[in-house]
């Protein structure tokens, strides 16, 4: 086992990865950005190197810096939370080749997944089911054309580079089709450096859920389920559960297979997420595939009891992954907290926090790195915690959430806590009757 | 259902209580003294009435004050949570005359078991294990001689009236008997108004071990597996687990079928508590039954995943309870975080908590009334948190309890953190390798 893991993240993820190690007795050093040397993951790690000032480029995706800090430290093995460097192919390389374990898949398996059109002509190799569509990228208008007509109307055009929502088109109706797709083609180019689209059917209001994945370096893949993500704004989720209210034990066997396959089908080490879109039939789609922890991961631990840290840790130093049956236990839902003011459409609200107060009590989790007296810079996204919580069933998991949302009290700053214990309270969402649309174009939010 | 209930406590059991109703949809009535207005319980509750200054006898246990406040909030029903009025019967007495429910067992079972030698015979009477000793009260030196002489000694000299911890004296060999009769009975007279005494055998380091029990009105009563509780410092528990680590499912169903009978016996309501002494072969001896809900309960509510306090409303309420068999998961341990500093004699240290940052994360509570800026007061006991960690082991449990003391910061006030921080690294302890004398006689905390 590794004694020593770097870790190249910030704020709550990074405490995140920092509990297991200590848990593990894997001595831990954080990276911080001169933005960040009051949080709590600088605290609590046994070492702490400043990287430089934020944003981003200068600092967490600065691969030559935490390189650095990795060989002053000694650290063994770098773990890269998500978002910065955890999906970029470049930097799982070039560990491999300074002697660090890279925590996460190699960058061959970065790659086939990073690349969408790449990635679904992999996944249609390997029988799972992917959204009818173009075969791989289309480069000309006239092909595009006769591709959406066969599918039908609507299609949704995508960037190959994209992802998390950005990069893409719907398109309604066969006239409409030219300008859209030059449009698509020229967004790709100057967001991703790259023109390369696909054509795909736009299923209407699909839901989201995800499957998430743990393979090791023995050829071994399993699932610990799906998570519900319908619940977004702007492509941003805002609440997810597991497991999903629309899910029947026939459809999760086979979605969960369909997941494995899919990493099977590029040999995955690690911890892996497959998105599907799920029409209201529940036919399932495979989306995209994350190469990463993700941020609702603790929503999986909670119902599976599977510390997903640890088993990524314990993958990345060659050990093999049990290939138990699956056991999930009750429900877990997890909101997401962020420093936003939701009477004034989400916009980010910086600055101390004067007062915190995290709930606590019976199958309560937070996640977070703040505390009273923490600034939030301004440099990084506004998620200030994470609240978990899990019941024997969904029902009571929602009044648990509701009662835990109103013991969290955050001064100094507004958040998204008033938002979420209105979405307790929404007959819909209490119903799992939502699809990925709901939250922008159903929901009210009462200020 | 109630629609709500008066809780007639303070600190963390308070706000303990007030969330399982908020989850519940039950509104809630705090009581408070005058040195308690900033504590959470208060903050917390749907309404909130002040009943008097410190000490106790002043508002937490003056019945008219308390009478009064459910009056004046129209509450249903009074939840006495530990200590204070929690196992009086006289209180919940007067509450059945005001038709209040009392959530906990009726005036005469807290009688019966409230009195130690009457509690012992009825045990005897219902084939419950007891420590050989005298039946039932002893009022003369030379009986009490005999019978110390035939169980053999060292034997001990119990208050009929005691209780934990207080009015006992062990008897080394007969020419020491009279002297600590006679001390003992004075003691009882002046301390519990009842010079009654009992005599047993001496039980040497044995282990405290209870067995948690839940009985309704409907005749039904179940067990919720066991609590090691052995590890105390002045007859007060320091850290509490589930299941105890020297516990055979044989033992555990036979210290169960035990409890069970002890509740029958009775026809027990409401949440209790059967304690018993264990000796190193396991021998089990009834010791003494708390009528209540105990400072120690979440470990068995995190390996049971059984809300205790729900089901002791429940029950109050006249539901049935469920007869399922007893599923357990992984294993808990609770510390008592109290402000207290280990080193100087664990001197109670009041004052204001200047920073706090309580533990997070996978598979960590915290029962807390405090928070940063609150001011302890010095009138009430020393506890200020409960820390309660599971794990899938016993081992993983001990290791995320050292990383969660780790990361619990308390400022402005001394407190058992530090020496919970060595426990943990303790090899006996780590072994499970303790009595009741351990923590006293051999665990040395180093400042």
């Amino acid at each position: 086992m590794f004694k020593k893991i770097l870790i190249a993240n910030r704020g709550e993820i990074a405490l995140r990865i920092i509990r297991t190690c200590k848990e593990m007795g894997i001595k831990t050093v954080a990276v911080y950005s001169t933005a960040d040397q009051n949080s709590l993951h600088v605290k609590f790690a046994d070492e702490a190197v400043c990287i430089g000032p934020p944003p981003g480029r200068d600092s967490y995706l600065k691969i030559p810096s935490i390189l650095a800090a990795a060989e002053i430290t000694n650290a063994e093995a770098i773990h890269p939370g998500y978002g910065f460097l955890a999906e970029n192919a470049e930097f799982s390389r070039i560990c491999q080749e300074h002697d660090l374990k890279f925590i996460g898949p190699s960058p061959e398996m970065i790659e086939q997944m990073g690349d969408k059109a790449t990635a679904k002509a992999t996944m249609i190799k390997n029988n799972v089911p992917v959204v009818p569509g173009s075969e791989g990228i289309v480069t000309s208008i006239e092909e595009g054309k006769k591709i959406a007509k066969n599918i039908g109307f609507p299609v949704i055009i995508k960037a190959s580079a994209g992802g998390g929502g950005r990069g893409m088109r719907v398109v309604q109706s066969e006239d409409k089709f030219e300008h859209a797709f030059k449009t698509c083609r020229n967004e790709a180019e100057s967001a991703f450096n790259n023109p390369a689209v696909y054509i795909e059917k736009f299923v209407v209001n699909p839901r989201h859920i995800e499957i998430q994945i743990m393979g090791d370096q023995h050829g071994n893949v399993k699932h610990l389920g799906e998570r519900e993500c319908s619940l977004q704004r702007r492509h941003q989720k805002i609440l997810e559960e597991a497991p999903s209210p629309v899910m029947t034990p026939e459809v999760r066997e086979k979605m969960g297979q369909a997941a494995v396959n899919a990493g099977k089908a590029i040999d995955y080490e690690g911890a892996g997420t497959v998105e599907f879109i799920v029409d209201k039939d529940l036919n399932f789609y495979f989306m995209e595939m994350n190469t990463r922890i993700q941020v609702e991961h603790p929503v999986t631990e909670e119902i599976t009891w599977c510390d997903l840290v640890e088993q990524q840790i314990r993958v990345a130093a060659g050990e093999e992954i049990e290939m138990k049956p699956l056991k999930m236990r009750g429900h877990a839902i997890e909101c997401r907290i962020n420093a936003e003011d939701p009477e004034h459409n989400f916009r980010p609200t910086a600055g101390e926090i004067t007062s915190f107060n995290v709930p606590g009590g019976h199958s309560v989790r937070v996640d977070t790195h703040a505390y009273a007296g923490y600034r939030i810079p301004p440099n990084y996204d506004s998620m200030i915690a994470k609240l978990i919580v899990s019941a024997p069933t969904r029902p009571e998991a929602i009044k648990r959430m509701k009662r835990a949302l109103q013991e969290f009290v955050v001064e100094g700053v507004k958040t998204t806590i008033p938002y979420h214990l209105q979405l307790m309270d929404d007959p819909n969402f209490q119903s799992g009757d939502f699809n990925t649309q709901y939250l922008e174009q159903h929901f009210k939010f009462k200020p």
